[in-house]
């Protein structure tokens, strides 16, 4: 019996959408001294802890697990990772 | 001349600490008919672009960052990574 697998969603803004909070970031780490920051961006990764053992029908499980709750597809992109 | 480097930090809670929003997220998953996840961790992802081509320097100066502001280190651990 095959182990059980884990899921490694990440979640960022798409590329052009406005980041405030990774620019928040940016500009805290500057104040605190951190320099040869460009730019940053923030996103949110989720780890799942899947029953399954088939790792090709977990990823599309995964995947559309964000297509219908985890990630706001308008704004946001996903990659799904089995781990 | 090197390229600049990029840095990924994954932010998670430790083990152990309890993760309200993980759980909240896999209990709407099940409302959503999506069985077979056993379990869900959330954590932040930050990608920092940065100005430095050192990436061993690079790697030690993002650690900084995390002690000093990223992440929580009393209830969460973090990974870098240079890409």
């Amino acid at each position: 019996m095959k182990a059980p697998l884990k899921a490694r969603v990440t979640i960022m803004l798409k590329d052009g959408v406005l980041d405030p909070q990774g620019e928040a970031i940016r500009h805290a780490l500057g104040g605190l001294g951190f320099q040869g920051v460009d730019a940053v961006r923030q996103g949110k990764v989720i780890e799942l802890d899947l029953t399954s053992t088939d790792a090709v029908a977990a990823k599309a499980e995964v995947a559309r697990m964000c297509e219908g709750l985890l990630a706001n597809t308008v704004i946001e992109k996903y990659a799904v990772e089995i781990v």
